[in-house]
């Protein structure tokens, strides 16, 4: 009997990571160009954390965290979301105190113990930004445009982005209350999720995909925005269609988190059949003093890499992304098969990818392996060549063949 | 009152993150040119492939793991190494069944709960590899060229490979009979770490730092191999000394896993005062079948990411290692500003990196934003220059300055 992954996790193969590669290498290059720079937090964090910084009433806080005691009694959580690590490291770190604002990207693993259906996993990876020290709309609009561009590049057809205002705490209070005037008449009509959001997060209820037909006429909250943030949702319009950003306005977008404040974005693309969100974020000018820094603004986003592979997978087949090999060598004979070796080191160190057979085969068979690993030349060596420093060199793209000296292989692969 | 991260893990922050980029780009670089491909396998596993596949009598099994149920009742466990869950893998998806030999490597966080001190992690990183497929000695001393080119690619001074065999499973039964032998008539006077490893693993007793001096004319245990492990053994070394890599032997080294078979070995550097072990493995002919899967050998190591960059950090300085900014715009009024960001966009279209200020500060402290972060040029735009469709572009290493305008400056940039 043999292991098995547990539920809910993924091995990232050979002939498929390197899509992930690929994706990862776009992020890591558009943050450059943005002067985000990389930060890397701990798996695992105090469970109090998430409590505090994703939101005690939360579904992820509530139904979804890997929490467990270490064997020192710490109630230590996997990290849900990567949002609350980033910003404890910047308080922690006193990244504050630093004259230029904090602009910080990361990609990696996040848990939560999801319901098991098709692309959820119970550990996946986000990539994602967050922007610390200014309450500039300029900046919700660069870090909306960062992640726009990151899915361009990477070659998603299709990519939209929602936005909306959540106003401030204050404004959001005042709407709720309108809100709830609107929904509790409608109480007994609404699914279960709508009931028990109304009772913890009635912003949410809007977002419901079962009961879109009983919200006509719901208030809007982009009406009772107060004149600071209309302020602040103009500017950000003006500078995405500035840079020739498509958005759209959806007054009922609030994200599954409650520190958002102003801004809050989703990316959207044509997925496997629907519309499928991509990622999303906004501002949070509260986050930082809730988990026990000074009152500094942020805003940031999360983006789902398994989302983004699987819809590029849909839009342009799963083949492998493969790089070629550069030569493979073919041994006959026992002595060849030491002098192999000892070329194989040779090119390797001059910066080549070199392979030979490692598993006894026939020439024949070898030659197959050149093939699966794409490789641009074969060297063959018998005892023949062996004796006089040679080695016969094909290259693979024309079938072309000819002796090289072993002193020149490096030199002679590099050179075509 | 804030947060902090938990006691053993570690936040890696921009100006300390880019030696570990650096590090692993050498890896993936490294892995490349010997054709091994990347795997990624999830962070927790269930327990009992740990327990398997580690050894139920290991320190790691019995002390040190981050064991939890899941809301599913599930035993998990954080991966403490590597080797486990990527040859589960192996197993779980058949590649055993592809006609190439499987190579692969894996960069990755690991969990171990060990006793704090300087340098010693909970959450620590491992770049390992695996080699599937093959029992030929040629295939050890590629894996041991791999780790060697990487250490030294990376540019550690000092690195010296030291290996051992540590035969069949019968060759060590017969030597550990023949070691307890030599022990037991000391086994009060030796240390109580050896004294409990005398019951469990006597092999690794050889091993222990204080009691050194009580093992002399302790048997060998390459006086105890058969023919097959002999031939085995010098065909590596063989190969070793042909590819130029500088090794010795050490009979006395085991390493802290129950698995290998034949080749064991370790890398070592000069560290922080002493020599350290920076990373080791060997070969693993049981393994594949241990957990379930088909009589596969396997070699590979695993090598420590926080000790590879602490030790460059020792040798080379801890120095950040940031890559420069193209170009820094700062704005003299409000029109500038949305001007400013509509540039910045048209620059990061253009692959340049490029920033600008978000916290209203004065243009002396935005000119040393520009220095602090390498700028390469600045660009500084007024409403004149506005007006006139230019902007002042700054060279920083020369000082000279020339006005270009706004629809060349992508172009001025990269033309430079």
């Amino acid at each position: 009997m043999g292991f098995q992954k547990m539920p809910g996790t993924q091995d990232l193969l050979p002939g498929s990571v390197e899509r992930w590669q690929f994706v990862e290498g776009k992020a890591r290059e558009i943050c450059r160009r943005f002067n985000f720079r990389e930060i890397r937090t701990p798996i695992f964090e105090s469970t109090d954390l998430f409590r505090r910084g994703v939101g005690e009433t939360t579904d992820i806080v509530e139904k979804e965290m890997y929490t467990f005691e270490d064997r020192g009694g710490r109630s230590l959580t996997l990290r849900p979301e990567g949002t609350a690590g980033a910003v404890r490291a910047y308080v922690e770190n006193k990244l504050y105190g630093e004259p230029d604002l904090t602009k910080l990207y990361y990609i990696g693993s996040m848990f939560r113990y999801e319901r098991q259906q098709a692309g959820r996993y119970r550990q996946f990876h986000q990539f994602g930004v967050e922007a610390l020290g200014s309450a500039e709309p300029a900046l919700d609009a660069e870090v909306i445009a960062l992640g726009y561009t990151f899915y361009t590049e990477v070659g998603l057809r299709g990519v939209r982005v929602e936005i909306n205002s959540v106003g401030t705490p204050a404004v959001r209070a005042a709407f709720r209350a309108k809100l709830l005037e609107f929904l509790e008449p409608k109480r007994s009509i609404l699914c279960k999720d709508c009931q028990s959001r109304m009772d913890r997060n009635p912003l949410r209820v809007l977002d419901c995909k079962v009961d879109q037909q009983h919200f006509e006429g719901a208030p809007s909250i982009l009406d009772s925005l107060d004149e600071e943030c209309t302020v602040h949702f103009e500017k950000v319009k003006a500078y995405l269609t500035d840079m020739n950003i498509p958005y759209e306005i959806n007054s009922r977008l609030v994200r599954g988190l409650d520190y958002y404040t102003h801004t809050a974005f989703e990316f959207k693309a044509e997925g496997i059949g629907a519309i499928d969100t991509i990622g999303g974020g906004g501002r949070y000018n509260g986050l930082v003093g809730d988990i026990g820094g000074p009152d500094q603004p942020g805003v940031g986003f999360g983006l789902g890499i398994e989302r983004t592979v699987m819809i590029l997978e849909h839009q342009q087949g799963a083949e492998s992304v493969a790089q070629p090999l550069d030569v493979y060598l073919v041994a006959l004979g026992e002595a060849a098969e030491v002098e192999v070796s000892r070329q194989l080191n040779v090119l390797r160190m001059a910066g080549l990818s070199a392979d030979r057979d490692y598993q006894g085969r026939k020439m024949k068979a070898q030659m197959k392996s050149a093939d699966r690993f794409a490789a641009r030349f074969t060297g063959i060596l018998g005892d023949d060549e062996l004796a006089l420093g040679q080695i016969a060199l094909k290259r693979m793209d024309t079938g072309e063949q000819r002796m090289v000296s072993l002193a020149e292989l490096a030199a002679a692969i590099k050179g075509e």
